[in-house]
């Protein structure tokens, strides 16, 4: 059938255009006779992608030159073990800001290895707002600050970067990651799981300041070591090769789109135009999260009366929009609208949800 | 250009009917609209091919009732360490058989949890024979017995099943999983990555006796422990949702085959060929692995004159036969030739192999 409007909060949409070259190559890599999945890891054209993924991120972001980029698989959850494992060193405790599922699962799995305060939280409120400055409690002494820039579950976004001081800055950024600038300088490790901005899943971005990598005890296991991956290129074990393949075509894609900045001033017109019709739905489709916490990748919402959820998603079906089913945890609508999503798709779910309220209000 | 025969050892060749399929829905996924790269671990339908895969590797294998079949990322370099994390319980020893590269990285890394105690090794000898069975010295007390069925750079493939008695035997049969009956009620943990017969790289199948599943400490990082994946169906985490999809497609490529004793029967006949040529040569061709030790799977050997290695190379790429030039350890030439390498590609390397010799024997 044709193409959808994929609301997926990840894996996610991914560009039509890097669809379309991988299809068109899919048994003939470059002129290579082989699919890119049938290439060693360590032939020089893959190797030279894994290169070139290190320089677009680094062009992209603006990457200072004393952080290191590294590439692995294991998504987040193998980043909450190794934000502990590799940055405690000798300190027993780390201060969590918790603002949502995903920092919450990180801190959970940091208790295994230290002390892992709770600098902030707004779980028992349901996550609809950030913390204030003032109440963000840290202690100087924490081996490293964790935060989530952007909750996928409760669309929940910073709209500033917490104060950590001299203590490393740790960000879980997978869902906001190449959606708009973020100050590199400003954290430790920033990492992101691919397969929400950057490519399918199975392949992870990690930048570190450089000084942070080699500090993991040699008692943990070595797939769980930064410097494992820093000494040879991110190639110390079989990466996920198709995705690193992937990736590389999305960095370019977003480098044609005009970079972070271009994508980010698209990534505001569509989140204005969703949060727009929310607001202006007369309390018809609602969304709990304050305004200044608002993300621009993930907005849930549900119906004011939720028994019609279910027709909601089952007309959006028949008008090509999917996967807009919210997380079990929290039920009603998701909308992920990753860089990748369309105005044009946007504009068709505001459409469908202006002419669903008529017909149901 | 046209497909080429590959010889990679992992990632390696995959079945060209497979590779067709993948092209032809990469961006309508069964009508759905978008690609399988693009779809949410948690639909149905991507859940369903999970549950499939397990259902097609227990038919395959003929996995007892009483063994599970987890999923998960990371390849042998994370089994290294989990094998140690979940098996060792109280116990402070694990015994290794060494047969090559992989057997000892197995080792070195168990090393940080254990004594990994050299129950046999050829590592002194270059890895050219198996152990005998009277040279494997097995402590019953061990937490397991490790060891490789199939050394990928050395070209040794165990023709006997080590006898670990009630001690669990632990397998890394990665290169050889799939290409021939192994009867999995002899293993407590028999694990393959899916880059050499089953799939693209990113995918580990892990199959396990399930009481050994539970006994990984909490002080570990539960990515690392089985029991993580047990629980939940093997999604405690996003998946490579394509090595899944794509892996899905090549079990049922080899179910259409005939299952894995008709596969076994053509990687005989293939092996015979290669090894028959090498052989026939008159000493042109050298494989220094003993008769009974030679890997159906990976075939390395060197010209009796290495300088003509790269001459060889380069003229068997403009004859398509790509992929060829043997584990930077070793040198030489190295022809992998998995399930998916058809009987052709195999008699095409032949003859390059014969006039080769010819002119310039």
């Amino acid at each position: 059938m044709a193409r959808v409007f994929n609301f997926a909060s990840g894996p996610a949409v991914l560009p039509e255009e890097v669809l379309l070259q991988v299809q068109s190559e899919l048994l003939d890599w470059g002129g290579r006779g082989f699919s890119v999945m049938e290439s060693s890891h360590r032939a020089d054209e893959f190797m030279a992608l894994m290169s070139e993924n290190e320089t677009l991120l680094r062009q992209l972001l603006a990457v200072p030159v004393n952080y290191r980029i590294l590439f692995m698989q294991g998504g987040g959850h193998q980043q909450f073990a190794m934000v502990p494992l590799n940055l405690l060193g000798p300190r027993m405790h780390a201060d969590y800001i918790i603002t949502g599922h995903w920092s919450e699962r990180a801190a959970e799995e940091a208790r295994r290895f230290c002390n892992a305060t709770i600098a902030a939280s707004t779980l028992a409120e349901g996550c609809t707002r950030l913390p204030r400055r003032d109440e963000i409690k840290l202690d100087p002494q924490a081996a490293y600050v964790y935060y989530c820039p952007n909750e996928t579950i409760h669309g929940v976004e910073f709209d500033f970067i917490p104060a950590s001081g001299a203590v490393p800055l740790v960000a879980d950024a997978s869902s906001s990651f190449l959606s708009r600038p973020m100050p590199i300088e400003k954290f430790g490790v920033l990492y992101a799981c691919a397969q929400k901005n950057f490519g399918p899943a199975g392949l992870t971005a990690v930048i570190i300041r450089e000084d942070l990598i080699g500090h993991c005890s040699p008692r943990w296991p070595s797939i769980l070591d930064y410097k494992s991956y820093a000494e040879v290129k991110s190639l110390w074990n079989t990466p996920a090769t198709f995705a690193v393949y992937v990736a590389n075509l999305v960095l370019k894609w977003l480098r044609a789109q005009g970079g972070v900045l271009a994508i980010e001033a698209r990534n505001i017109e569509k989140a204005r135009l969703l949060y727009g019709c929310i607001d202006g739905s007369g309390g018809y489709y609602i969304n709990r999260v304050e305004k200044n916490a608002r993300s621009r990748m993930n907005v849930p919402y549900s119906l004011s009366d939720e028994r019609r959820t279910d027709e909601f998603l089952s007309i959006a079906a028949t008008r090509g929009l999917v996967q807009l089913k919210g997380h079990r945890s929290v039920g009603g609508i998701r909308a992920s609208i990753y860089n990748a999503m369309p105005v044009a798709g946007v504009q068709a779910l505001v459409t469908h949800m202006q002419d669903f309220a008529r017909a149901h209000g």
